[in-house]
């Protein structure tokens, strides 16, 4: 099943407590479509620069993801610095030199108008709106966004929430969209912006996730790690793996949306496990299936 | 099953975002008591002062809760103050007075001796260690601890741990006293302080709790409220939840202390619902039968 990624293909510059790496390949398209390629077939809408060589577009297409909605300008390509804290819940953007992003105004082909599933990754609600329009036939529409829009472009934000099927946000994020500090309360209200039928998904990053849908509330923990390098790209690859499970399973269904999570935990939880994109490319479905396994184990207890 | 708690009876002067209320009866026997009363006999050794009335002692009895080691001593009441941050993740002491706490030294009579499950709240690690060589037959030992033993009394703490069957301890606890930040890395650290076939219980606030078993780690989210009122004693509510139902399941093991885990984080979410005890004084075994059938929908998803 085609899944459609539209968002950024960024160069990152990371700084941890455990080390430093530049010009990494990185944005919410490369994450997104790295994580769901082990469920369905992941195809990119994104905009780069020059200085993107085949080397960079090889790692999508030896893992086959469809870049042929991958377009190159004149410029460079989206960098993006960033330094994380000693516990690595803090991050400080150091740098975001936009390039040829600045101007990203997506136009899906044919073949892309017609993807059943698709992802609108963190850029501007209107951009997000605009894919919108082009799809013709949208089975499932995920979406991401951010703070910036949050605040600066709330009523472009308001109209898009209505129009899609899953909004995946952060606790931060969610507080600051609902103006409710308890995430019980702020999950109410942001449901009352989006179609009743839309699932909400709140990350609470090494805390787990919350899923709201109908009447469910679906509460996982955080996959327990013992060396986490590079928080870099977890929510991407976390949508990667909710979007692309929900595309291989073809129903949306309460059982589906909760195992949707916990893949989307899994691989997001070996995401952050190297730095960039690294654990992702050597990732395998067995290394995915088994700790898929062991979250069960964590978490399962008898009634009785 | 007799449950004998030995710690704390206060009185509590609270301060949260959505009120105050002073002189309520606390501290960590008391809280622990009223959780355990649901699947246990629980039995309090505790010191109190002249301030400590017949309506105060009859919150105890009117819920069989045995208050024959409960000695009162001229003097007052151990005394407590705090005030909460408004998302009542923090905590300030405004003052501390230990009055008739400061001289004691718990003495069991001899039905106390036999008891089998014992709870030894959060006092010196030394007093913790004399009640303990006063029990004759202990079949399940807790044991809880704070920041002052671990950072004042560290070599008693390291004896008595070497002691007891179960630790519980928060995620920050558990970081002071394992010098590891990733809590992964902490647990590890801390099962080599105590036997290999201990017991620990981290707990994390808001965002549920991990054990640690054997080979087994179980992840256990918070249970999502609307309304937290009072955060007071649900550490002490979970301690006691826990443990009360491993006294009723009499054997240790995996399957019955990860129902001990949602037991205890039961009954603690239904503590911070109101002020100080408020909310256990009321609290039937079908509200908490209830809560935990929640929790199971909350957290179950199926592998395939």
């Amino acid at each position: 099943m085609k899944i459609l990624s539209v968002g950024s293909v960024a160069f990152d510059s990371i700084k941890t407590p455990f080390g430093e790496a530049k010009n990494l390949l990185g944005g919410s398209a490369t994450y997104f479509s790295l994580a769901a390629r082990f469920f369905a077939t992941p195809a990119i809408v994104a905009v780069v620069g020059q200085d993107f060589t085949d080397e960079h577009r090889q790692i999508f297409t030896k893992n086959d993801i469809d870049v042929s909605g991958l377009v190159k300008l004149p410029g460079k390509t989206f960098a993006w610095g960033g330094e994380y804290g000693f516990d690595l819940n803090t991050r400080q953007t150091l740098f975001t030199h936009l390039n040829v992003f600045e101007n990203f105004k997506p136009q899906l082909h044919e073949e892309h108008q017609n993807a059943p599933f698709v992802f609108l990754g963190n850029i501007q609600p209107n951009l997000q709106k605009l894919v919108l329009n082009q799809i013709k036939h949208p089975k499932l529409v995920g979406l991401d966004t951010m703070n910036l829009w949050i605040q600066n472009t709330p009523t472009e934000l308001a109209e898009v929430l209505k129009l899609i099927d899953v909004l995946v946000i952060n606790d931060s994020e969610a507080r600051q969209l609902s103006q409710e500090h308890n995430l019980a309360k702020a999950a109410k209200k942001i449901r009352l912006m989006m179609r009743p039928q839309a699932v909400l998904v709140i990350k609470q990053g090494e805390h787990g996730l919350l899923m709201f849908y109908n009447n469910t509330i679906f509460n996982l923990p955080g996959y327990l790690l013992e060396d986490v390098f590079d928080p870099t790209g977890a929510g991407d690859s976390f949508a990667g793996g909710f979007m692309g499970y929900l595309a291989q399973a073809g129903e949306i269904t309460e059982a589906n949306l909760k195992r949707a999570c916990v893949f989307g935990s899994v691989v997001a939880s070996f995401c952050v496990e190297d730095f960039g994109t690294k654990r992702l490319e050597t990732l395998t479905k067995q290394d995915i299936d088994q700790r898929f396994a062991q979250f069960k184990q964590l978490t399962y207890f008898e009634l009785h």
